[in-house]
């Protein structure tokens, strides 16, 4: 998967894509990630890419030509890339979206900055336009971040095992069940019994309650768009109310630990 | 307004704080970002702050200890800072939240890895669980910025000019209305009238239509949460039908530009 992320920025991915996950992706040739600027497609001494908005108001935006031109360039080639503007403004990202990107060959990630982007760029180059949510920041550089990870990390290879992102929270359309590791008591809190029970169907039917009960208690709207296996269309039909999502694990008083 | 951020990649924010408006923020000192590491608490001389997942699976999932330990070093002082975990099972964070989150002092953002932290040092230390949307990303590290970015360009100085925090897309919660600048014609396609009217009324009534309009067609639901102006609500009852948001601006033929 190839990611051209158009930015005036592109210092700011320096990091995120020099450490951790990504660098090894990167390593592992399983994304390509390449950044340009709309700066490099100036004709100007001062490599202007902004203007002043027709209609006054404050900010500046970014102007139609250099960005236009930094679209083309990378544009270029076999497959076109799907190009992707990183807007507010935009269909609301999920994994179900999410998914279905991870399986293009390229993305052209746009990225916005001060006011806004000349609209007739978005219209004429976008394929589509991208919220990462209903709030505000700074540029679509930090979304380009986010939409990046989400979609390297469905790749096959990506993760030491493939399973790991199979089974997070809005695959299936559910939110994750709790995690706990060792020690097994941790100030006075417990873990709780099934997980160390050694029997794998108590653990896959306590995970799957807690996960029920956890989408029930915070987001019962997800409910209706998961993909439910009959097992947990049964625990959900037992669930008689949501238990409290960050309900304590009871203490045993009759057991040692 | 202070930011801890609690991660087990801190190399992972360097260019994020050293570029753009982030570092601007930081040197006017209107923002101070502070990073530490479970791992800085950990006391075996590999400095292990991960671990298996009681009742098995893939992935690993942050240890207890030096996770609250880190925590809890940063959260002394005279006030408490408010605790954030960054999780896909969280509150779905909107510019609403944003603009409470901006009102206090000082954040803890608490940043998971791997599988996931384990649930007692969530339920312990947790005062808000929050998520940046319905997607998995690797870790709480780029949704902390995400966070930090919202946050920070609504306190006072962030912004050259505040208004420009004010207008944008969900804020008063419709989507915002569309940026032209210079040149007037690109590949054919002018800048609509108004803007170039001169007419301040006029560019206020095109702007409030074209982000009704917007909002309708493309997030119907925000409007019920809306703060409309008596304006906004009269320019609404006008709007028959919803104007397609990326439809063209209709290039006049009987004038030169």
């Amino acid at each position: 998967m190839r990611f051209d992320v158009i930015t005036i920025f592109p210092e700011l991915f320096a990091s995120f894509l020099s450490e951790s996950l990504m660098a090894k992706a990167i390593e592992k040739k399983i994304i390509e990630v390449r950044l340009s600027s709309p700066r490099d497609f100036t004709s100007d001494r001062h490599h202007t890419a902004d203007d002043r908005p027709y209609g006054g108001g404050p900010g500046m935006v970014l102007k139609p030509e250099p960005m236009a031109a930094a679209i083309e360039a990378v544009s270029r080639g076999p497959a076109r890339p799907w190009r992707i503007f990183l807007s507010p403004s935009g269909t609301r990202l999920n994994q179900s979206r999410v998914r279905e990107l991870s399986r293009l060959d390229s993305l052209i990630l746009i990225c916005g900055r001060y006011e806004g982007l000349d609209q007739r760029v978005i219209d004429l180059l976008a394929d589509e336009e991208i919220s990462i949510g209903d709030y505000v920041v700074n540029g679509g550089e930090v979304p380009a971040m986010v939409l990046m990870e989400a979609v390297a990390r469905l790749l096959p290879g990506f993760m030491g095992k493939s399973q790991s992102a199979e089974e997070e929270s809005h695959q299936g359309g559910l939110l994750e069940y709790p995690h706990y590791t060792r020690p097994p008591e941790f100030r006075g809190f417990l873990v709780p019994e099934p997980l160390l029970s050694g029997n794998h169907k108590a653990v896959r039917e306590w995970r799957l309650k807690r996960a029920l009960a956890k989408t029930l208690a915070l987001r019962p709207e997800l409910l209706a768009g998961a993909d439910l296996s009959a097992e947990a269309l049964k625990a959900l039909s037992r669930l008689n109310s949501p238990e409290p999502v960050s309900s304590k694990v009871r203490k045993s008083k009759t057991e040692g630990v």
